[in-house]
């Protein structure tokens, strides 16, 4: 019997944990990857060399990788001294295949191989582009970066867009449109997800396909962008990007993390996501305590400890193969 | 039948030729490989991160390697743009690869794992030295960068050391000792190949053994350091370095290049070593020509265009393992 087909979108450590969980599952796998991120060893590597931006990537590639542990060691390996300091050498990696191979899609599927990964990792553009932010009064912010950074005193963001307009990897597009279920997130909207679903042709293909997609709602606020702490204000976000109708189910977690846990978040402004679903048909609501038990040790070496709420891998996965498969 | 142990000590271009060829021969392959290099790309990776010069160990790595071509490119890929412009990626990937595994024997023979070398290449110690050269008036360089930039007008080299005065790692000692034939050279003598006989335990083991033991001579002499266009006064110094018997076999090159390659390579004050061992029994003399064809394409991607009058590592090949084997 053929596997299904699942195509996680979005980028960054939500991206990790999605695609960790979901190695484990008896499904083909494939990754869609935000091409925007302008920030530190992958903005300077994107701009002094000319390369996509190595960094969603590489993390997607590590979730992936089934090879030598120590090629993961590699790719995660962050430089603390002299000149070469705060890049990653798994970013270096991939912009030197870029270089050598002369194309960004041939370097990533170069670092398939070597990486042994499970699944595919799909850049969704083969061409970078940069995120631009318009404020309500009318202010526009350059850059991902720039929209990470926004300020809770700022003015509400009233729309997103790329620069330059860039198409979809047609391969990205394939594996959309093939997918028995699409998952969009878990992620920053405006930094790892939105990225993703303003790459031409991507909203469409969503909107197009038989297969259902799947928003999986954020555990907490960020400030700047997005500040009321409802899954139903996340959804809307989610909804202005895609085309109507596109969503067709949304994973909201109903765990609740320790009093002293979501004080500290809240004395950074950061709030914990209430369901406030109630009886939504469309897209259909799931709900699953899908929170990973709060530890302080850092995960994956690279800024998983920045936040203490986040998903647990094993309960997403198995949670997402549910909507996959609702009778099993 | 058992393979014959061909063991090879030196360092730089040298180095990479001689294992170029070697690799095709049905023998056993080891490389014996400098480690006070302080110049360029692996001076400041040495510098910063506080690891074993990666650049002669990468060269013989990339020499040896038979598994995916792309590896091979990666490992001499070098940065010409932005901040990374000099490094050469391959010394990048070993670096990190010594900051990962936690020390550089164990970096070393990872990289042969993931390159599928075929032989081994041993770091003549596990510790970095510095090479110092103590000229007829006292004067001491410090560092191989500035022996090899040692100018002319400069007095002659009285004698060199390294400092620390640093252990050879015993799988070095241990790879000499079982050696049939130890080839030194070819290769820059104060830069490539008398740092490698300078660590301590190499001398001794070479000196205590019953193989052989083959200096390769140059082809062109080097301003600054030896002036003298015979190939005894090479022999001349690299003796200095060795105890007394321990040279077996010496290697000659009899083929002659054309006079307008001889006049360029004049015009820059190197001159072509002539043969003037006459009837030398100890060591034994072997007159070959070793000559490649003058070329002016680059070869490696790494400075091998530098020098036009080169040995051919078929013929240096073929030559060695006829020394090897005197009577086929």
């Amino acid at each position: 019997m053929k596997k299904p087909h699942v195509v996680c979108l979005g980028g960054g450590t939500g991206q990790f944990m999605v695609l960790s969980g979901l190695k484990n599952q008896d499904v083909e796998l494939s990754s869609v990857v935000s091409i925007a991120d302008n920030g530190g060893s992958t903005g300077i590597l994107r701009d002094e060399l000319g390369v996509l931006p190595p960094g969603d990537i590489r993390q997607c590639l590590v979730a992936l990788a089934t090879g030598d542990k120590l090629l993961r060691q590699l790719f995660t390996y962050r430089f603390h001294e002299g000149s070469l300091s705060g890049h990653n050498f798994g970013n270096l990696f991939l912009s030197v295949l870029e270089k050598v191979t002369g194309d960004p899609i041939s370097a990533v599927q170069a670092a398939q191989r070597i990486l042994n990964v499970k699944g595919t990792v799909i850049p969704a553009s083969a061409v970078p582009a940069n995120l631009y932010a318009e404020l309500s009064n009318g202010t526009v912010l350059e850059g991902e970066r720039a929209v990470d950074d926004k300020q809770p005193d700022q003015p509400a963001i009233r729309r997103c867009f790329l620069s330059p307009t860039v198409q979809a990897n047609p391969e990205a597009l394939d594996a959309i449109r093939q997918a028995d279920l699409v998952v969009i997130g878990p992620g920053d909207l405006y930094t790892s997800l939105i990225p993703v679903l303003l790459v031409g042709g991507v909203k469409e293909t969503l909107a197009a396909r038989t297969g259902k997609t799947c928003y999986v709602v954020n555990l907490v606020t960020k400030p700047g962008q997005i500040q009321t702490p409802q899954a139903s204000a996340f959804v809307s976000v989610i909804n202005q990007y895609l085309l109507p109708g596109s969503l067709t189910d949304v994973l909201v977690n109903v765990g609740v993390p320790q009093e002293p846990v979501l004080d500290r978040y809240r004395s950074v402004g950061e709030l914990f996501v209430s369901d406030d679903l109630g009886s939504w048909q469309e897209p259909q609501v799931h709900r699953v305590d899908c929170l990973a038990a709060a530890t302080p040790e850092p995960v994956q070496g690279d800024s998983l400890t920045r936040s203490l709420i986040r998903h647990d891998p094993e309960k997403l996965a198995a949670a997402i193969i549910k909507i996959l498969h609702p009778k099993t």
